[in-house]
């Protein structure tokens, strides 16, 4: 297998796009990682997708071919194809663009996420990620994945005294990421009063510990890093990519407290870049929830199991410290339209690796990880990121 | 890469399967196609899932894992990736199952495809198949597939003088076929009158020239060739997957009446298989609808374009020839389970080549091909099979 360079990357505003189109937003992204790798269309041998629901969403399937016409590429006769894994396909598209290039079968590919979430009313909406669970037995008797995510965050209380407020934290520091970066749904800050006494949805989880239903998209440029140094100074090896699945539905999980997926796939994706979790400076992980960003940091092997709370809301992962965590504002701030999460995350972690983050720059980052879940961690994807000196 | 071969195929009766869920049928298909590979779950490195629309369809999205789950091996936490495009996310996944075996990232995978489409009534079924066309220039206008494709059929009937009873002629030999398969959705013999005298669906279309709304779901377990022996004392080698897009909208096209994207894709795969068409001796092809075979023999290069329909009402494909066409009944008989349409492709292609068909064997075939289209052409997939002697 070659190494594989990350070569350009793209990213769309996220938020309520209602004026904008799902191929108007796909387009863009795409774009704009071509442009950032200084590569041309004709360059390319193939598009993958991450795409949640858009036949439920916008009634439109076969989205792949849908982003190469619309962006002038019908004429090249590209392969293109969807990859969907609820909340995950970005980063599944990912995975398969890094097969792509790794086993050589091509050499330049784009790797796409795109979602419209805010195009249905909410309640749709929130039916639509509910399919992401085990419909026969978690969301056709109501169960939403804030639902689920809540019964996490119960247990978690209850094996390791995870406080209320070590969730809120999670909550306030992300929208003070998210007030950093200028393509984030949110750019308010928070206090912890504000998450505290937000509405609740499924208790102990309020208003202000669920990620906003959000629309938006991104791309990132693939190319085998021998030739990477053609198009950039500060090539980004992508020096891991593992995909792990587990249950479909919550209880029938070891322990509802960890995502034996993310573990997995963690795992795998440490041996793959012969890197331990003491290496990473900056991780993009899965905050659909704030729960959910206590599960992972724990799960990837950052924190011991049940130390994430206290960690979090005495602020070690807030910029300074050993780990940075989510500075891009995560699912929480920057926003989440599903497709396009695990691409994103992987546009932010390449952005801190080459130095190019601006306000939000993590300092002498070299290794990064992204983290992208589906449902309530049926599927986990984890990337490893390196710069490259 | 390494030289991928076929190891095992599975596939549930198609039809209206009301009594059964997507879960049972996945996991039918896949287990028989373990089984047949003689291989343990633990074996498996990974599973490929195609499936056009399982979302509006079952309200359930995530279905890679939810197969990996019910079938028993969650524990094992597999990678479960799900590929879609349109009524080409079957053959999308063995594209994608290849590549994992070809590069090496693991050595044995299970490709699936599934799709429940009788679940939801027929006009919401047809609704979701448009999703397949383009959204907004198509679909949105009142466009449906079998409209779309009857201006195929009207532009092919005025540049080619192709006629109405030639159409016709490719439902009386599907049926044919079909009635030879224990598993056809329809096992009835068709004559050319029922056929011209049924009700119009999109003129020159009647219904008796529509593939069925069917459930269905077939698997196919891959491995290195290097080890076929091990498993069977036929295998079967995957020796070419190509996929090419082409525009959405059929009125995009540079010329209506042929699919580039099928062009393209078998011009590709028969460079890879270091192959010409006449070696081929058995395909299994894209038959929605009447009109979509007779194009797809002269996009696949059997026939010169404008020929296939006097060569089809001759019946030189319907067995004994040099080159027979669907003998599974293909859509139009065996049924239309888009998700796994390309997969039982494959499973008919490998039985004829093993000499498994029973009373449907094509005598002497060494090579077969299978073709695969998503809408109207925006995506197809041409894969290549060859016996190892």
């Amino acid at each position: 297998m070659r190494e594989v360079a990350v070569l350009g990357i793209g990213q769309t505003r996220f938020g309520e796009l209602w004026d904008r189109s799902f191929r108007e937003i796909g387009i863009e992204a795409g774009f704009q990682a071509l442009l950032d790798a200084k590569l041309s269309s004709s360059d390319l041998g193939a598009l993958y997708l991450g795409c949640m629901a858009s036949g439920s969403l916008i009634d439109q399937e076969h989205i792949a071919p849908l982003i190469l016409d619309y962006a002038g590429l019908a004429g090249h006769h590209l392969p293109g194809i969807r990859a969907e894994g609820g909340g995950a396909s970005g980063a599944l598209a990912l995975h398969e663009g890094w097969l792509a290039v790794a086993s050589g079968a091509h050499d330049f590919v784009v790797v796409g996420g795109a979602e419209k979430l805010t195009d249905v009313p909410d309640t749709e909406a929130n039916r639509i990620l509910s399919g992401t669970a085990d419909h026969e037995w978690e969301a056709v008797f109501g169960a939403t994945l804030p639902a689920l995510w809540a019964m996490v965050a119960r247990r978690h209380a209850h094996e390791h005294g995870t406080r209320r407020e070590e969730l809120a934290s999670v909550a306030v520091q992300a929208h003070a990421m998210g007030a950093k970066n200028p393509l984030a749904h949110y750019r308010n800050r928070l206090t912890l009063e504000q998450v505290l006494q937000a509405s609740p949805v499924a208790e102990p989880l309020g208003m202000l510990d669920c990620a906003p239903l959000s629309d938006g998209a991104a791309a990132i440029v693939l190319g085998p890093m021998e030739r990477a140094r053609r198009f950039t100074d500060t090539p980004i090896r992508l020096s891991a990519s593992q995909v792990a699945c587990d249950t479909m539905a919550l209880h029938h999980r070891r322990d509802m407290t960890t995502l034996d997926s993310t573990v997995v796939a963690a795992k795998r994706a440490f041996a793959q870049a012969k890197r331990v979790p003491a290496d990473v400076r900056v991780a993009e992980i899965h905050d659909a929830y704030t729960i959910s960003a206590l599960v992972a940091l724990e799960d990837l092997g950052f924190v011991p199991k049940g130390a994430s709370g206290p960690a979090f809301a005495r602020g070690d992962f807030a910029g300074g410290g050993k780990l940075t965590v989510n500075p891009s504002g995560g699912l929480k701030a920057q926003g989440r339209p599903p497709g396009a999460v695990g691409v994103v995350q992987a546009v932010e972690v390449v952005r801190q690796l080459r130095g190019d983050a601006g306000d939000r720059q993590v300092a002498g980052a070299e290794v990064g990880l992204a983290q992208d879940v589906g449902g309530t961690g049926a599927t986990s994807v984890v990337h490893l990121f390196e710069r490259v000196n």
